[in-house]
């Protein structure tokens, strides 16, 4: 009985540090994020929040996990709105989502990319596999439009990395004052060129 | 002469702050620089750093400029040397030199787009002039291809801004782990595919 309470008051706690890390992510951004106030907030000691996630990157990792399956489920449902229409606009459909969960959830989307592992520690499978499921909904965007899984692969990442290198400048206001529809014009640029260059090198058998 | 010598002392100081502080920005990062340290490699007091920029972001904002106007030498170089090739490869050696520049100098690069500025700070004309000149590189490159100014600007912001993610979530190891012609790959097929695009939406008279 006594490890079931056990196991119960670990997950209870672990909940509540996810949650307490969560919020200040959200609110103040990755800096903000010191163990000593996590636990703090989540009324239990700092050496329970390393019991519980090895060090503060453990716990890192699983707020930002928690905001790329958040993203994950945005961009899931954006692709399904959008599963019967031509490419560019199912390419666009996606970008211009991620582009709004950037700007409404701003530090805790920025968290994600701000956040250096130390050189030592490896990313955990359950965070590589939930990073592989977004990148995939781009590549199954492709399917028909690149043969090739490692040239599909490829173009899903670049695509991926463009949209994100615009969304990030323009609020960052790194090439001048961020206008969303600017910002929104420049994703629907790169993307919309991109398909016409796909469809051009490899032309499709019905449009 | 008192006044001749307090303005010698003055530039001499203030090399002597840009050199301290460009050394730490290269070396260690943006996050290393504190006014109290650069002042001391500088060998004056935190006040005379105060005096001549301002504050720590006006010393920060001149750093990146500088490291601004390095990346801008390095691009000009590149577009000269491919200046009698198609826009595709035009496009490429500067997005590569820009890869290039970004993985040798990366913590300088880093501190250009790292740095916030407070809310209530605006940026040096100078500064806006640096990353304007940049940024015209690559629009002269699309001149023949984009007529409309405002949508040629826009075409350079977004492909800058692509490659810019691309070199970025390479480097940060983001998408997986840092592989050079893979990020290489990746620019280039951006590069390439909105370039045919381009071709495409508006034929040139000649190839």
């Amino acid at each position: 009985m006594a490890g079931a309470n056990d196991e119960r008051y670990r997950d209870r706690t672990r909940e509540r540090l996810l949650f307490a890390a969560n919020t200040i992510v959200t609110k103040e951004g990755l800096g903000a994020l010191q163990a000593r106030r996590v636990s703090q907030d989540a009324e239990c000691s700092i050496g329970t929040l390393y019991n519980i996630f090895g060090d503060i990157h453990g716990l890192i990792l699983q707020t930002n996990a928690h905001t790329l399956q958040e993203l994950g489920a945005v961009l899931v449902t954006a692709a399904r709105r959008a599963s019967d229409a031509d490419l560019e606009t199912r390419l666009n459909t996606l970008a211009v989502a991620y582009l709004d969960f950037a700007t409404v959830n701003q530090l805790r989307w920025r968290a994600v990319f701000e956040h250096r592992l130390p050189d030592a520690r490896t990313l955990d499978e359950s965070y590589v596999e939930d990073r592989r499921r977004l990148l995939a909904l781009i590549e199954t965007q492709l399917e028909p439009a690149i043969e090739d899984p490692q040239a599909r692969a490829d173009a899903a990442h670049a695509l991926f990395a463009s949209v994100h290198g615009i969304v990030l400048l323009s609020l960052d206001a790194k090439l001048g004052p961020f206008d969303p529809a600017e910002c929104e014009r420049r994703v629907r640029f790169v993307v919309g060129h991109v398909v016409v260059g796909l469809n051009k090198a490899k032309p499709r058998s019905q449009s």
